[in-house]
């Protein structure tokens, strides 16, 4: 239970979906779980030792879990992480902004395969999370019932037998439980339906947020949907319900990129295209131009318009052009300029045609 | 003397200068002279029978001058020829908008070559015209000084001892001639210096357009640089003026691009990149946007960016992408979104590298 962020970076990445015939739209499915130990002062309050104390009691109880994998998971102290190695966690989505911005007192155990992870003292003490490529709500609240399970017989939860599991925001008080599914909605943007439809879904008490949490809209064409509710519905119905509405979207992205295909083919070979010259020829690239040029070529190779490019290679880069995971295979830190030369490098030398 | 617009398009693009030393900036060179017959009522005061009577002088003078090159040249009579073969004509250089608009009584004789030719009618009962690639104002005036005086010894050009030749309009009274230049000046484009060195240009007398006449401003990043007047200086004080002021442009140019690859490398690559991405990616193409990215590639090739790509397929590409010339080729009448799909064929097509 150790590990260096070298090894991490050695794993492919793991919660992005291959275009497949249920896959292509429905990116990766999230769940996180918030936990907090009974009779302990919540993170925000709680004093130095006692945070040590949680990362030591929580790493235990880890540590005899199975559902984790240790002893073969990693374990990090983010203190002792440089900032870029602190940034590659959260562009993996294993940690989040808040997290990494905290000096001291937690720990970040990850299962070798980066398909559970656990931040100890984050907002809550425990913000365990479970998150696989595709559309598979059932898979990951099982993965992720499964480490709970093991670790609450090992620690004493924060309960109230009215409220259910007591978190440092109210918010979140109940299940603890927030259930996201990522989308890529390219179809619903390029078609201009996409404004109405997510107003549709916030109205169904859903959240909608980009790829990287709040602020960063719909980059990418990606959107991640999930319940804003945790008290007084159980797990499964907020999965039920979650699960209903990404159907429909699915449904309606679908129509979408038929309607594209058949009212403007050409438009869309177009945008295809276009994106996949960008990749290709630029010598200057953004990741937001990146991201939504990716999105381009993913729809390509969705709707079949793109045979021979692998979609795994579009997967990578939808990781790898990322500014710290940018870095760190460049060895060097960079600065904005530097990494948009390396990045539409990195793209052109990845995608060009093999002979 | 005869020919058609489908032998016509079978003649290799003749005006635009490969990349060369000298003639990468300097696309190509041109002057026409406005002439006009003693005793006969100018263009626009003169009855149809007057018309085709002029039409007959002027062609059996051409006929017998060797600078024409007949009776290996074309004689057109634009209202005997579609809409599509008139602007394939203006498209090719030999032909003003004012004058395939005319209906009748009009003739346009060119030499096999396309270097000469002769509208008659137009504004003027003559308007000839020499054209060769690069930058060659002596060669141009030694052609068109040929073709004038053997016309001028069969014909009896209106001329007065105090004003020279009489012209339809005042502004070229004098030696009817105007004679010019088109640069491409992306440099100094890209660089934001082209405004002041335009206005510049302007102060010194000499006129600015786009590569198709007045308003077509700098599409493609081609400038037209001509004399104004006509009056009170000789041919020679002209082109020696004009000669001066394109020397220092091109001195200026050249000056922007080595500014660029200096300064700003990457910053050139992406945009010569880019512009190559969207010619061999797209699949809507407008005329505008395929002028503009074939000014970037040539500008690539022209700083030895691109190595591989062969500058004839570049400049056949300035011609080919015009809509005239486009539907010409695809033998079928098309509108404007067809043609954008057919110009984006094309330069896909065309450019493709080649194994």
């Amino acid at each position: 239970m150790s590990g260096t962020i070298d090894e991490l970076l050695k794993n492919p990445v793991s919660f992005l979906a291959d275009a497949s015939a249920d896959e292509d739209i429905a990116i990766s499915t999230r769940i996180r779980l918030a936990r907090n130990l009974g009779g302990r002062a919540f993170p925000i309050a709680a004093t130095p030792e006692s945070d040590l104390e949680v990362c030591e009691l929580v790493s235990r109880a880890a540590a005899e879990s199975g559902a984790l994998g240790c002893p073969e998971c990693f374990s990090f102290d983010p203190a002792e992480l440089s900032e870029l190695d602190r940034e590659i966690l959260l562009e993996r989505r294993l940690a989040s902004r808040e997290f990494i911005a905290k000096t001291g007192g937690t720990r970040l155990l990850v299962r070798s395969d980066e398909s559970c992870s656990i931040m100890i003292n984050e907002e809550d003490q425990l913000r365990i999370q479970a998150l696989r490529p595709g559309f598979c709500l059932d898979e990951v609240w099982s993965a992720i019932d499964r480490l709970d399970d093991e670790l609450g017989s090992r620690l004493d939860y924060a309960f109230d037998s009215r409220l259910g599991f007591l978190t440092s925001c109210p918010t979140n008080v109940g299940t603890g439980m927030r259930a996201s599914v990522m989308l890529h909605l390219p179809g619903l943007v390029l078609t201009g339906q996409i404004g109405p439809v997510m107003q549709g879904v916030r109205k169904l008490n859903l959240a909608v947020r980009g790829i990287f949490g709040e602020g960063t809209d719909n980059r990418g064409n990606l959107f991640q949907i999930s319940n804003q509710t945790t008290l007084g519905e159980s797990e499964r119905q907020i999965i039920d319900h979650l699960k209903l509405v990404i159907d429909q979207l699915i449904t309606h992205e679908k129509n979408a990129r038929r309607q594209l295909l058949a009212h403007d083919r050409y438009g869309t070979l177009d945008h295809v295209g276009r994106a996949y010259g960008v990749l290709l020829h630029s010598y200057k690239l953004s990741s937001e131009e990146a991201l939504q040029c990716l999105s381009g070529v993913r729809l390509g190779v969705d709707v079949g318009l793109f045979s021979g490019l692998d979609i795994h290679l579009v997967n990578e880069l939808f990781i790898a052009i990322n500014p710290a995971h940018l870095q760190k295979a460049a060895g060097v830190s960079l600065g904005e300029p530097e990494r948009d030369i390396r990045r539409a490098a990195l793209c052109r030398e990845r995608l060009k045609p093999r002979v």
